[in-house]
């Protein structure tokens, strides 16, 4: 199975904000995810790189002008 | 493998702009697309929805405000 782990890359914890991602979406400033249970978040950010081998997405929030 | 299919949204051709797409970055209003074999393309347009069970990418190239 493909599902993404989804990174925000300041986060200090360096722990995915959600696994087994199947789907992000944008919404407005922010991407919806939903994982495969189901679970939604949406977070603030911009995506910067996406490893489809890795399977991960990395947003981030560095959104100053 | 997880490799996926990036589409334009807009295309009537219904194909997908680059199969086997290992990394999607952003480069200034473009998307830089890297697949398996190492070529490279480059694709304006905005992320419309990422579904990683399908493997697809669907690209809008609708900017207009």
């Amino acid at each position: 199975m493909c599902e993404a782990k989804v990174y925000l890359k300041d986060d200090p914890t360096g722990r995915p904000v959600m696994e087994e991602v199947i789907l992000l979406q944008p919404e407005g400033e922010e991407y919806l995810l939903v994982s495969l249970l189901g679970e939604q978040k949406r977070v603030r950010g911009r995506i910067e790189k996406i490893d489809f081998l890795r399977h991960t997405v990395y947003l981030t929030t560095d959104d100053r002008p």
